[in-house]
């Protein structure tokens, strides 16, 4: 599409048409709406003003990058946003050659454009391209963010970064950063200086009116951006985000300093579609919903893993007033929302801040507070380094609650939680366990809550596999449930949502099989594991979970601790590659995990 | 110690006896000096306002932290520091109710303040503690720091921090923040607001002259805080870090705030001691050296892998301009100050930034530049997700150079780099290898230069355990080289150092045994590997790895995938504990690691 040769109102025509367009499919697909309706106007100026072939176009998270793959050769494509085999609901550059890098977790894009500068700078292309970075203001609060500013301000590569403000990120602001910019006026320094100016006029009466107002005045245009400036990095702002002239316009003018710039742009959230306009958390990303109302279309009838997470939290919180929580930016899709409602003192949004998440969580544990740390896992990666040293090295007892275990479905692979056992396995005094379904959930949190060490628990996005399980019992450290005994050789042996998946197959299978519900993958029950290793030689693994170092691993650890070399063992965990977007199940399928696929395996290997 | 009865005279003479102990110690032992020196006069003050058995007194990366130490109750044993079961060099609440908490790694301290703020609110002692914090300048510089202040600005915790500032971290000072602190008057607000002035001056003429100055001037005192209070917290400063009564001053009066106050302290590193005073990098960590000239008392004798490295390093940059790097403010430690220097826009100190320095170089990456991202082992965990996120999701050839992999020594629990196989093994299109010698290093850096995908390899603290191995032959993509072969049912499998322990172990042992350098733990040399299989029944690993994961786990995986039975497996990797300080010998010696110790292992299980 060249946009370039159109007018502002040609431009302005497009903006409606883009509009419609991710109405149209994100009402049908599910996706990401009120950010990437509000950063419309943004996209199209950066395509007016840039050229996404040779400028790296950097989209923090890239959930708000709809309209810049509507203009990229990708409107027809568009309508298999999120769908397994089509659009990718983030940036993606095997899509397409104007998305310079993936993009998923939160914070990255700075420190892409001052690498990308970097390499710019080597190349001696200065004059003829340059990184243009759009970050939205909830993204602002990772401390990526202000590890790339610091090096960025010191070095001044040129940098174009428009700051998406909309005053909220997913859910409502959080942090003096977001206050601060939302809310220039009432900084510190600014009443600061207000008092300052007061007392001067004061003590030297009217005559020194006009130039204390004038200095107040001039203090203004810089105060919402004194922060950036303080830290080497120029600040042009606030401007109207969905005006399409002053966006064009301050972008060239950016362009011309050949410095690092932030412009500062404010952006209604859900622009152009009157039900979610201004809305927060609930129009943040949506399944398919009817566009006339903003009902939506489908409803889960089963109770997803979240809401039982919940709900036990709840019944545990009201009995332990030791029990307190954070969230990172995520109330609403760990379910702590409702505690944070019921219990505002003792849980806490920390903003999009793992590893402050996990080190203050530390802290309070160690005063003797019970801390659920509730984290996706694949945002867990985050605030890895602090678990080892924070919380495991002191061996305190923080729990750590880990939603959208295995595949997230359409959101892909920046979002999987696939790789959490692998890298929790390994640290000293963490203790790893599952529930399987809504019973098992309660009591697992119920043992959490009781625990004095680190732990960690995972359990899928969605609902369980499987919910028709025999009757769960309560957990007890390094114990597992034998859920069924048979003689013959195979023995099934599922952890957390696995356990579900490895029911089902067993119910397919023509041969009687046993079926062990792991529950802990660290420690292990090993005097079941070796009991089951004196009936049973073949073993099948289920875990939604990475092969290497996973489940599988530590149950070969164990043979070969003991020395049993009768067993052989076969995992159906995720093979050693990235795991693509779509529908879980369509994704599974694709995978060779889904039951009737998994019996075909069990029974080519009896 | 009573410090609270002491007079300022008093004190100062206290100080002294702290420096001359630390020297004598540390000039015998080892240690971090500069920074603890410099420390001394807010660490005394501090005891003096504050009380470490109540008020959480919680020392940044607590390298610093040795005055505190010898303050309560630890004068005697002070003698032992960093020796196998004597002193630790970090705060370490095990050893005293005095330490709060672990430290080791950087940036921690203000997400513990605010844990430990959130549980004395709970709890209602507000008026009886608050958490008193010393972070240096150097620490300032990472992520974590940012996302906690952006809490605390936000909820306005009681809290004191005490920023010790000596205008460098452990190099010489990196990023815009630690400038602003350093030359505060020449920030880019200060200017324009003097410039402002300027200007009123001009138009007002002489009359406006007195009220421009004393704006100005009230301005300078709020400038270098600047930041901080546009965060939302109180600055105070900056004072001078060896005056007691000032700091005593201070630090009582923002006590009475009840707020979160900074204070922002002045300190020259390495004070009290003449030939170390001032000094940047060199004076930081040391080992032994003699007190009357600063000279080093022993020097070793073989090359250290670091060293190994730069040259290596050195050679390949030499020919390919595409090669780049990045350290993470161990530009000294990593040997990259040398490629720092020869190509200084090339190769980047990015501060305390390990999650900015992955990132960033995988922009390099994409822009077809060949990065050496050059990070302890212990603090590439703070780069997880950006590894899997930013460098493997793109499949893009980034070098992770992992310098101090295995037991590092005195350094202990905090710093021992033992994870890495197991988080980074997990992650899809990321390659896994070591040297195992000078020359095999040469050859898997030339290896590394040429690969099209994200690789890691790693290497030891200080020199390779054996020297003396058979020739190293060119390093192949997942080409394992046999050593020794032999008839007999033993097969030694080392990996990276591993490999001089399994050869050491060899020599003491009555058996031959046949022995191969596995060189790449990912992918496996699956051809060598079944060839092995068929001829040796019993397997030895040795690597200075997490056995949970690690090298032993993959070759148990390969095993099982490829349904080899009767193959016994045993790993001579760390067991699941942290490991503590000491001597590197004397460390192994407990873990049973030693190959005289090993060899008996072996014969035992033969």
């Amino acid at each position: 599409m060249n946009i370039k040769q159109k007018s502002i109102k040609e431009l302005e025509v497009l903006c409606q048409e883009i509009r419609e367009e991710i109405l149209r499919v994100v009402s049908k697909n599910g996706g990401h709406l009120s950010s990437t309706l509000g950063a419309t106007e943004i996209i199209v100026a950066m395509h007016k003003v840039f050229d996404s072939k040779k400028d790296p176009f950097i989209f923090d998270v890239s959930h708000q990058s709809y309209a810049h793959k509507l203009l990229t050769d990708r409107w027809e494509e568009f309508d298999t946003l999120r769908q397994f085999g089509g659009t990718c609901g983030y940036t993606k550059p095997s899509e397409s050659e104007h998305d310079y890098f993936v993009a998923g977790h939160s914070s990255t894009s700075i420190s892409l454009g001052v690498g990308a500068a970097k390499a710019i700078a080597l190349k001696g292309e200065q004059n003829s391209r340059i990184p243009v970075i759009m970050i939205g203001d909830g993204s602002m609060t990772a401390g990526m963010v202000y590890e790339a500013m610091n090096e960025l301000g010191d070095r001044k590569y040129p940098m174009i970064i428009i700051l998406n403000d909309n005053e909220m990120s997913i859910a409502k602001p959080i942090g003096a950063l977001s206050r601060m910019l939302s809310s220039a006026m009432a900084s510190p320094f600014y009443q600061k200086f207000k008092k300052h100016t007061e007392n001067f006029v004061d003590n030297f009466g009217e005559g020194a009116h006009y130039i204390a107002k004038r200095m107040e005045e001039s203090l203004k245009l810089i105060t919402p951006g004194m922060l950036f400036e303080e830290m080497g990095i120029n600040y042009i702002g606030p401007v109207d985000g969905h005006n399409l002239t002053q966006l064009i316009d301050i972008m060239q003018t950016a362009r011309k300093l050949n410095q690092p710039v932030i412009i500062h742009a404010q952006t209604l959230k859900g622009k152009g579609y009157d039900i979610a306009e201004g809305k927060e958390e609930k129009w943040h990303g949506v399944g398919p919903f009817n566009l006339s109302n903003g009902h939506s279309s489908k409803k889960s009838s089963t109770k997803s893993a979240t809401q039982i997470y919940t709900e036990a939290l709840m019944h545990l919180a009201k009995n332990d007033e030791k029990i307190v929580g954070a969230t990172a930016a995520m109330p609403s899709g760990t379910g702590l929302s409702e505690l944070m409602e019921a219990y505002p003192t003792r849980f806490w949004d920390v903003a999009i801040a793992e590893q402050h998440a996990v080190t203050s969580m530390s802290a309070l544990a160690k005063e003797g507070f019970k801390p659920f740390c509730t984290i996706y896992s694949t945002f867990l990666q985050r605030g890895y380094d602090q678990i080892i040293h924070d919380t495991c090295l002191m061996d305190l007892p923080v729990v750590f609650a880990l939603d959208r275990a295995g595949i997230v479905g359409e959101d892909g692979e920046t979002h999987q939680g696939v790789f959490d056992i692998s890298f929790l396995r390994a640290i000293p005094n963490m203790t790893l366990f599952a529930p399987r379904d809504e019973k098992s959930f309660h009591q697992a949190l119920g043992f959490a809550a009781e625990y004095q060490h680190p732990c960690s628990l995972r359990y899928p996005r969605g609902s369980f596999t499987e919910t028709d399980l025999p009757e769960s019992v309560a957990f007890e450290l390094a114990k597992s449930q034998l859920l069924r005994s048979n003689e013959g050789n195979i023995l099934f042996i599922g952890y957390g949502n696995g356990v579900g998946r490895a029911y089902e197959t067993a119910e397919i299978l023509n041969v009687k099989v046993s079926i062990l519900d792991l529950r802990f993958v660290k420690p292990l029950d090993t005097e079941m594991l070796r009991d089951m290793a004196s009936k049973h030689k073949k073993w099948f693994v289920f875990s939604d979970s990475s092969k290497m170092g996973g489940v599988g691993s530590a149950i070969l650890e164990f043979l070969a601790h003991e020395k049993i070399l009768d067993v052989a063992v076969e995992s159906f965990e995720y093979e050693d590659e990235f795991i693509t977007h779509g529908n879980t199940k369509l994704v599974e399928e694709s995978l060779g995990l889904l039951p009737a696929q998994l019996a075909k395996k069990v029974e080519a290997l009896s």
